[in-house]
């Protein structure tokens, strides 16, 4: 699907590399600049949206994974045909906490979904609507793990499954178009300024203003 | 999927053809033989699907048809792993108020989604589970708008939309394997007789006593 018009940015990467900071400091930039932007995040990102994002990240009872995977596509179909869209139509620039990279890492190859299934889903739930752009902010596996220390309630299940969902990441972003991988171990304004410029360098963010 | 022990029998039709009613006639039946039954209903019949059908009837948002469809998926795989399968396995008779047809005839033949796409993210969500015989209640148009008047809140688009839906059943249920037509505008207790005869008259009833 082509919107023509608008920026279709993506920050992707695991819990705790750093997405939100990086999405303030931009969101902080832009306000200052008068761009018209949309931050948004998934799931989530509507009415519909975060009420699924709640269940998802609350419900008691154990999610089937396939199950997990259609609650996030439910969310993406919603957050695309109501918020996204329309957004890049206005011409806005775009910028979404996680999209359809994160399904592929986490449920695709983290938990071993088949990936045809998953991309044709994915496709369904889009439109075929692809970001212009995914940033993955890249954290490397001992700081990473320093960082997960932190917060004592990892099991080793989940530590073992988070490294698997970095690799997918990475392969991922090698082999996906428009696609590219920023180091997440360094000071989170030399992380700002790269990304203001692979962002602000992009032929569409020149064509917005 | 095969499922190789149990029987699982799905009723369908529009809301209004009587199902609930039948539904409980059949329970009832059943208890009193003690016979090991499951009577399960769409969406819902596990604690995530029962927050989705709540979602789903009560989101004041409008739900993008490609959410709904999604929606009613996710609610289906966590049934069937949670719930369907391992009752089938434990040997039981499952009784379940729609599955996979109700999504065929409302999303897809209703609100005109590709129909390929949609049996593919329905074979993903039921991982293949077919049920071993459907029964569609199916309501002559001319009395199924007498049961809606009684209820002052359709709307004409309504009344279209469901009228499309009914020709949908029909039609898959000429189509499918396994699927029969009941017509819902007789005594709900000569209803009764027929649904115990197609259904205790199945070969595989007869192998669960």
């Amino acid at each position: 699907m082509i919107h023509s018009r608008g920026f279709f940015v993506v920050l992707e990467g695991l819990d705790k590399s750093g997405k939100s900071t990086q999405i303030k400091l931009l969101a902080r930039r832009w306000r200052r600049l008068r761009a018209s932007v949309l931050v948004t995040r998934e799931p989530g990102g509507t009415v519909l949206g975060e009420k699924l994002r709640e269940i998802l990240l609350h419900t008691r009872e154990d999610v089937a994974p396939e199950a997990e995977l259609l609650l996030y596509e439910a969310s993406r179909a919603q957050h695309v045909v109501l918020k996204i869209l329309p957004a890049l139509r206005r011409g806005c620039l775009v910028l979404c906490d996680r999209f359809s990279l994160s399904t592929f890492a986490y449920q695709g190859m983290g938990r071993r979904m088949p990936m045809p299934a998953v991309r044709q889903i994915d496709y369904f739930a889009t439109a075929g609507l692809k970001p212009d752009l995914t940033i993955v902010l890249d954290l490397p596996a001992k700081l990473f793990l320093e960082r997960m220390e932190e917060r004592r309630d990892r099991m080793e299940s989940a530590v073992s499954f988070l490294k698997k969902v970095r690799s997918a990441y990475r392969r991922l972003a090698s082999v996906t178009r428009k696609t590219v991988i920023v180091r997440a171990d360094r000071d989170p304004k030399i992380i700002h300024q790269q990304l203001v410029g692979i962002i602000e360098g992009h032929p569409r963010f020149k064509r917005l203003k």
